[in-house]
């Protein structure tokens, strides 16, 4: 943890050219803003060691009236749609809980700037608290993070 | 919201005619579904903006006991399997989550109901309400349908 | 269910010379554990026709600080993850919970032991119960094993 796991409509990994949203460059951006977000004592929020984003293009969607309004204002009737999920061990202040959020959709919109002015598209980024009734872990990872 | 996923074992992208369930007009008939619904009342229970369906067949699958029963029936030992999670925001009656509940069911059961008799298939079908500490926005495609 | 959903980094689907995971071994292995997995009073804790185990690569990911700790460990700077979900029904015990968790686990580790020597690889293992507002199943698999 923290794991942020993006699901979205495959036209987003078109060249950015074509409409497309680099989707790697998001993934990115997101694990480094993570990785830096600091709460308001000035310590990192979250241990380098447990970032983890992962995204995924659907094989099949369908979204809102399926293009209908699109095309009445002049558009293709092509919706993008993107949900940024973020599942956090338990524990956070509410007030991380917003921090958070609100650095994450920030970058995220930084992200989607232009292409929200050129298409219709939907974004949505929720943070859930897990509610785990077990938790394991295996790692040679965290310990990069940790030694010394 | 609402943002219903349907993770599915790969077999079912077969043709139809190859035992195949054509999951591209399931997500557009079930997101069809959502947007006519309604309440008791007879008002919309869904926001047109906020529908999306998305599908994910599995890379690599395992279900139930790997086929030996499928086989001793008769059949090809080939099991299909099709989860399909609707994640709704908070605030909804028990009466309106069983209403959506049973249309979408219903709406699935008639999509495979030829499938169901020729192959060995097992759907589920839940609703979660969202209980995110976090909830964030951005969208050029809700617009279009609350304008005017 | 039980439903056991696997979201990895897709370096993890090369071959296995390579320093991949042969996942489709794993999800075979996870679900033959659940099969044969008994409480302490020896009765199987999953129906077999529940259980299902599903597998996705991620399309794009980024892990922990993007390879920068692991290449100063004179590793390639790859990180490689694992994220197993498994979703219950309502009602066992944590006992159960502890139970499964730990057998799920053991799988896992035995899985990934070599390659966890060799890389850098964080897994996580999480049970959710699940807390669903409506459920709904249909089912030409279920009464394989629920027959005779």
């Amino acid at each position: 943890m923290p794991h942020l796991t993006i699901f979205y409509t495959p036209d987003l990994d078109r060249p950015v050219a074509d409409g497309g949203a680099d989707m790697q460059a998001l993934c990115t951006a997101l694990a480094e803003k993570m990785r830096l977000h600091h709460d308001e004592a000035g310590n990192p929020v979250f241990a380098t060691g447990g970032i983890r984003v992962l995204a995924y293009p659907a094989a099949h969607s369908a979204v809102a009236d399926g293009g209908a309004a699109g095309r009445a204002a002049g558009g293709t009737g092509e919706y993008g749609f993107v949900y940024l999920n973020l599942r956090l061990a338990r524990g956070r202040s509410p007030a991380v809980h917003e921090s958070v959020g609100r650095a994450l959709l920030a970058c995220t919109e930084g992200h989607f700037i232009s292409l929200l002015k050129t298409r219709h598209i939907g974004i949505t980024l929720q943070i859930d608290e897990g509610l785990e009734v077990y938790n394991g872990r295996l790692s040679s990872l965290h310990p990069l993070f940790t030694q010394g």
